[in-house]
């Protein structure tokens, strides 16, 4: 990646934005920097990540049925065709589905509208022992909005704070946020619009306004470079994931995902109760014997 | 099972509940009256269940994107170890996390009881093309509501009806409703809950007012009775599953939920758009190229 440490300490550090000369135009889409060198590598990698995973997120389950509060919130952004919903099926499904929250943002209803732009975000922040999943986000607001011109631009560069605020807001909530950016190439996205059409069963994956939105493939590129350097905060950092291989980017988002579990640590509770005095109760006192 | 059907038709019927003269007593909770024999052969069997159900709940979902009304609603009931929990994470765990919204339904919250029962239920009922999965319900409010007499007995009684005209609203709108009974037997609850303490990892799920509620397991089945009679409909019918076998019990659930998706057929919506034009679009006008 252009903009990879010197020394890299972990999956998640050759994928992060540092914001300082961070240049979105540099960072070729088809790299693979680190990890598996093909897709048979990645997918006996991904069996070892998801029982790690599983393992982590039951923790964490566990840990907010104690009391516990923190929860991670997995962002994803990127253009169509760049594989948010491949990602959500093959790295969230690596974990028990009743551990995950998972929110789609389409275009906001009228009612939606009235409100502020995080209203129907913040409804959405996965409860304490959760992962949350955000298939789209906050961010549309300084992606399509600018691009589009739905707001003045006084209103969207006001935003990037707004966002900053709210997601260290989250942070002191116990929210962990990882934001993922499926980088995918004007080439890799034609390829995948033509497979869509001409297969059956892809066709409902795709509207005629997708073209609309291609056509302003460079327009998006720069929006996303200033989302990206703007709201890469220690916080709630952003990670730049090469997407024109779905293998590659399904491995890359399992990555950084389980190394935020793992920084995490969750801890199973400790019980409230005397698990002794429990066992002698079911094995002397159990009216059901 | 004491209550199955002279012709067996499909693996759903051999559990169908059928109120005329069902009697919950004489249903073994370790049979395995049809299907594999061993947890191998299940094993086999579900990679194969869990192909088609994914295949058949991207259908669903893809049709929904379309303006279909259809979906599905898996309720999930039982005593404490029953395996509502195992079931999520096995069954459910067989399709795309995208298309499923999972509700858990705890002790009411203050909030929650100021309204009418069915009002927070209300509120999961999924929307058109997911497959949403119920862990417990609005079946507590006929269940502990009835054995710790958290309502007088005129109001509980009420229920029944009040459920069925909710489930048949809910069939009007096209939410199919599958409910699933987990029946285990009070010998195989007790291993449980002996397993959970003796393993720290496990004790977390445990509190000891589970063994105040197993000390009522005769009045649960009792209550499980007459909801099973009195809400088993055409439009929502109950399924009992013999649960003291976790693998069968995981092969049930996902026989009846793979039986309910097949007799819907799910169909991909017809696009709205020319597919031909389109791929005309990207082959020779396209501006990226």
């Amino acid at each position: 990646m252009a903009n990879k440490s010197p020394q890299v300490q972990s999956i998640s550090d050759a994928f992060r934005v540092n914001p300082d000369g961070f240049d979105l135009a540099k960072v070729d889409p088809d790299a693979t920097p680190v990890g598996p060198r093909s897709k048979t590598e990645a997918a006996a990698d991904m069996v070892k990540i998801g029982a790690e995973l599983d393992a982590l997120q039951e923790a964490l389950y566990a840990e907010g049925t104690g009391g516990g509060q923190r929860r991670v919130l997995l962002v994803l952004q990127g253009m169509d065709t760049s594989g948010k919903g491949g990602t959500i099926r093959h790295v969230a499904g690596l974990v028990n589905p009743q551990g995950l929250r998972i929110a789609s943002f389409k275009k906001p209803t009228r009612a939606e509208l009235r409100h502020d732009f995080l209203w129907r975000i913040r409804r959405q922040v996965p409860h304490p022992g959760y992962i949350g999943v955000f298939d789209r986000s906050h961010y549309e607001d300084v992606l399509v909005a600018r691009v589009d011109n739905l707001v003045p631009s006084t209103e969207w560069r006001r935003r990037y704070r707004q966002i900053n605020a709210f997601e260290a807001e989250l942070a002191g909530q116990g929210v962990t946020v990882v934001k993922c950016f499926l980088h995918i190439s004007p080439e890799r996205q034609r390829e995948r619009l033509i497979a869509r059409l001409e297969d059956p069963l892809k066709r409902w994956k795709y509207n005629p306004g997708d073209l609309e939105v291609r056509s302003k493939f460079s327009r998006y590129q720069l929006a996303y470079q200033d989302a990206l350097v703007k709201c890469s905060t220690p916080d709630a950092p952003w990670f730049v994931v090469p997407s024109d291989r779905k293998w590659y980017r399904n491995w890359v988002v399992a990555s950084v995902l389980l190394e935020t579990l793992r920084d995490l640590t969750p801890r199973y509770p400790e019980p409230t109760y005397d698990p002794q005095v429990e066992l002698a109760r079911l094995r002397e006192a159990d009216p059901l014997r």
